[in-house]
């Protein structure tokens, strides 16, 4: 049975009774996170610790205890016996409990804490295949820096893509390509890699922050700028990020196929590196 | 104890337990609606209905029976004795009960459905004092159009207002003002009276819809046009509209005072219309 944790309890999950007054139900008004656990080892646990605390802090949500949250998930691991495989974390924490209103809750009530995990088998294949990918206008709020589970754009945008055969939306903004529905997106042009910088128009991945430390002290040349549409054509290889597909390549955007339609040797090699290092995480376990 | 609606069943409201895993919930993948009983009679059910199913259809939300709701809101009415006084009736639909994808459920999921009425007494000092509002950019997705539960955009925007002491937030997008947090808004100019047109980036009030028949049926010149920020000062009255306000005067807006800074005389005639209309409803249950 699935234990979960809900607001100071660990409880089998189908136990848990959200309120139909919680205003993540209500008014999407909370935010979340997604660890991976690597059997041994969450990846980046801090990283998405500081992201979540800047999530809270802009929505101005007041939690308590939030670098207890690392512990829980651990526990959750444990308590779901997910020690020894591939495991997600999730994190939800919404701003609680009121009477339905616009208005954030006078006075405060306590915020809704959600966790989850479970066990999870990696799509590998496409790292050899590449994935193809669609283009579309980017629907989403201006706050996209923000990891809201205010996603119905991004849910509704990614169903456009799966029933199209496409692995990941891609966004477009004024002209500039942002990110995917649940994804960064990488650009390769003349050795340089490209991705959109930090701003209120992409989330900023974990993966992501992760792949241009990894790029960078592997000599690449970086440049955190968006790629125009209408540039796509200069592009040698592409790649989105995100926590559960690490690096996926990307043979075609937007009916553009990119490159030779082939996995790049840059990507190549981010990904060795990429995965050099989760080995190296592992071996103390060992 | 108050009786809420929760998929097929009547409850007492705190006995309804949503899934941690409910689309609402994780994803803000859902749809609402807020409909206004006046002692005897909902106000435009018709149009709510007709509102909620386009809604729905948007986001390909497969509901049965949905004529049905409105004869659950009545029961409700009913079983919380409302039915001598004001109360609010409110519609949820989310996409239902799913392990977390972006994806929609597949096979599909039977939608989650939550209704839930409250006793509701209207502020009316507002007509005679007047309110101020916020502008603000236009932080939300571009399809305002559907009645989504992702209010993330609306209820930040509209806090933002509320400790500024003032009574909306009213968006601007691209220059142009589209609507409020929570309601729409009217302008008039020269004895015009101008609206937002429909469109994406507004979502259509059904207390909009019945203004402008009942301004077209006052022989009051209409024009289905947005107002450029930049044109505010030639505005000599302003209003908004929703369900729950019915009316309200802005008087300034943004800090710009609105013509002598008191409700003018076209809001005054079409707010005394629109009483009527209410009265003449009523009348019948007498």
């Amino acid at each position: 049975m699935d234990i979960a944790y809900f607001n100071g309890k660990f409880l089998p999950k189908n136990e848990i009774k959200i309120s139909p007054d919680d205003r993540g139900f209500l008014f999407a008004d909370g935010i979340y996170e997604v660890i991976r656990w690597y059997n041994g080892f969450f990846y980046d646990m801090p990283g998405h610790i500081t992201r979540l605390k800047r999530s809270l802090r802009e929505l101005r949500i007041n939690l308590d205890n939030v670098d207890s949250l690392s512990a829980i998930a651990l526990d959750l691991i444990k308590k779901n016996e997910l020690e020894n495989r591939q495991a997600m974390v999730y994190f939800q924490i919404t701003r609680g409990v009121a009477r339905r209103t616009h208005n954030f809750p006078s006075p405060e009530v306590s915020p809704t804490v959600y966790i989850n995990a479970w066990g999870f088998a990696p799509d590998t294949g496409s790292m050899e295949s590449g994935i193809k990918v669609m283009l579309k206008e980017d629907i989403r709020w201006t706050r996209c820096d923000i990891k809201s589970i205010a996603l119905l754009p991004n849910t509704v945008s990614f169903q456009e893509a799966y029933e199209n055969g496409m692995k990941e939306c891609i966004f477009v903004r004024n002209g500039l390509i942002t990110e995917g529905s649940h994804s960064n997106i990488f650009f390769v042009i003349e050795r340089t890699l490209y991705t959109h910088p930090e701003s209120n128009h992409i989330l900023s991945g974990i993966t992501r922050k992760n792949i241009l430390r990894i790029a960078q002290e592997a000599g690449i040349e970086i440049r955190e700028d968006a790629l125009p549409e209408n540039k796509i054509r200069y592009t040698r290889e592409a790649f989105i990020t995100n926590t559960s597909s690490e690096i996926e390549p990307v043979i075609e955007l937007g009916g553009n196929t990119i490159g030779d339609g082939l996995p790049g040797p840059l990507t190549r090699l981010i990904r060795q590196k990429f995965d050099e290092e989760i080995t190296a995480y592992k071996a103390p376990e060992a």
